[in-house]
């Protein structure tokens, strides 16, 4: 006979809302029941991936009958090659998200405290909070985040874990690398920095913080979905101290990573020339938005990354109808969720195609923002 | 200046090993620097996925730029087609592996009870360990799970979820679907049933238990990665009560599907002749190895999966001889971890060629394990 009720879930299960950091694009496709005439809300590269990923994922979808590597060895000494350290300072996982989750676990219980920005990546405090953690949140400075702000408090609450973007997602801005390093070294002595640099391949190595791979409170994100297009792949990579790269051993789906992700992401790494050309088309694409918001009276911020947040010049309820005017239209963007950053509409750099469809419907979408 | 020692883990994480639930066949063929000839140990499909996964996976490479649709909307409609129930029974994840990972976590802290059978699958125990859980074994009863057993010790130790993979993994045999319906029907109040039943498309659907998808006290897990050759794309699906299948949503990755194995998935689907065509080549190349085993004097189990159990007619350290001896001549295979069980290699359906090698190998393997 059927019982009438589930087996209770965890009582921190049960605190949970079942919300999702993120509405997917699909989703909103479904909505509207259009197809986006534009793509360039999610800072996806529109440009691709390299011709050799492409090559290596269509000839690795016939051996997909074999899981892959659970150790990601050859994946591993490719990156390690990069970054010129050794593997043993690499963790690699199902993109940052997947590598986000996990560290979390490592380190936050109920009663763990956690310091982030107001409005930067959701992702990550839905995992703290999953986790039953404390978040503080403090506040962007000058659309920065704010390294001496993030330091504060978690001097003030003794937190576990600091998170940082560098450059910032959705600012598009950075840190000087010298600011990122004082951080760095003037850590609270139980706290661990999470830098997402997941914008990093935007930027020249030498404009990255220089910090060594065995400091035993930082580690650093990286990942394919941005400079190398493979989003949809899901491979994230985190350099840190070997301690806490083999500390993942024990909690991570140990063969969680696509076979044929894994062999994209080595191809990718192969083709030497490929962020170079990448960042080639990213400046242009963000020239040419830059220029489409200036046209129309918007104020485009600097940027580090593969997009741009543009002010539309009001508040957070003015860019949220520009947005959402552009959505029906066909174009796919984002805002950050936080005053004042939500003064900005957030677009990715776009094909020269996207750009003019961008161009087409942003009158449309200033005046609906004015109207009402 | 760099501090000395890395932030405290949860004292949970301090309390797991680092130890791994499987190595893999790549770390084995880096330890003896040498390639396998056949690759028949870790119960994937030599056979491939459907040429049409492959056609769209391939055309899918040059899409990978995009995330992939964190609902997975359309491989749910799909699913719900197959097996004849809405797509909000349905929750989607990275393998079985990584929906184990997500249930464990919905159900499992300290103080938590969970029954399995000694000698199942060991990457369901390591996410029970994993958060903090009480792991209680009963034994096989003539290689076989056994749901009385089971049922007994949740009732005895107040279990919040008993593990029965059916057909079995390692031993390839099966329980009567009756015989799962009455436990099914006989679930103490606060205890939920995962089925594991990552080898059902090797039956017909008519021998699988018959359980109402709204059951609230059943989860069945199922996976792209067995009889649809899909290993290394990562794609598992639970079917279970709608309320358990939204709670996923509360802490999966909800990003952490690849794109291309999405797509892959979809068009395996739409291969609807493929399963029985794979079930054909799978019964003449299980029949082929027993033969094998039987012209060496062993024994072969009944399976009703794609691998087989061959009883070496010893113990646990015989066995381990012949598999030893058939790994280092370059048959990668496996065997169970427990006595009895351990008695047994585990062998998977190969290909004719697989099947060449391992008739040549066998016989020296057993040699070796006489001898010493």
């Amino acid at each position: 006979m059927t019982k009438a009720t589930l087996p209770p879930f965890t009582p921190l299960v049960d605190s949970l809302p079942a919300s999702v950091p993120f509405v997917g694009p699909e989703a909103l496709e479904r909505m509207h029941e259009r197809a986006f005439l534009a793509r360039i809300g999610a800072n996806e590269s529109v440009f691709g991936p390299s011709p050799l990923a492409i090559e290596a994922m269509q000839a690795e979808a016939k051996g997909v009958w074999q899981y892959g590597d659970p150790e990601n060895f050859e994946l591993k000494q490719a990156l390690a090659k990069k970054h010129g350290i050794t593997a043993d300072h690499i963790a690699i996982g199902e993109g940052i998200d997947g590598l986000l989750g996990y560290l979390v676990r490592l380190f936050v219980e109920a009663g763990v405290h956690v310091v982030t920005t107001d409005g930067a990546y959701p992702t990550f405090n839905y995992h703290v909070t999953g986790f039953g953690g404390h978040l503080h949140k403090v506040s962007f400075k000058d659309d920065r985040e704010d390294p001496a702000a993030l330091l504060d408090k978690a001097n003030e609450v003794g937190a576990r874990i600091i998170y940082l973007s560098n450059p910032n997602n959705p600012m598009g801005s950075t840190n000087p690398a010298r600011i990122i390093e004082d951080l760095a070294d003037n850590l609270p002595p139980q706290t661990l920095l999470c830098l997402d640099e997941a914008y990093a391949d935007f930027l020249d190595a030498a404009q990255m913080p220089d910090i060594a791979p065995d400091h035993p409170q930082i580690i650093r994100m990286r990942t394919f979905s941005k400079a190398y297009g493979m989003a949809g792949a899901r491979i994230g990579y985190a350099i840190t101290h070997t301690e806490l790269a083999t500390a993942f051993h024990k909690i991570r789906n140990h063969f969680g990573m696509s076979r044929i992700s894994q062999a994209g992401a080595l191809a990718a790494l192969d083709d030497t020339g490929y962020l170079a050309a990448i960042r080639t088309k990213v400046g242009r694409a963000l020239s040419d938005i830059a220029a489409i918001a200036v046209e129309n009276g918007l104020a485009p911020l600097a940027s580090a990354t593969n997009f741009l947040a543009i002010d539309c010049g009001g508040d957070g309820r003015r860019a949220a109808k520009v947005m959402q005017s552009l959505i029906s239209q066909g174009i796919f963007v984002r805002m950050p969720g936080t005053a004042p950053q939500n003064r900005c509409i957030r677009i990715t750099a776009g094909t020269p195609e996207d750009c003019k469809h961008l161009a087409a419907c942003l009158p449309k979408a200033l005046a609906a923002a004015k109207q009402n």
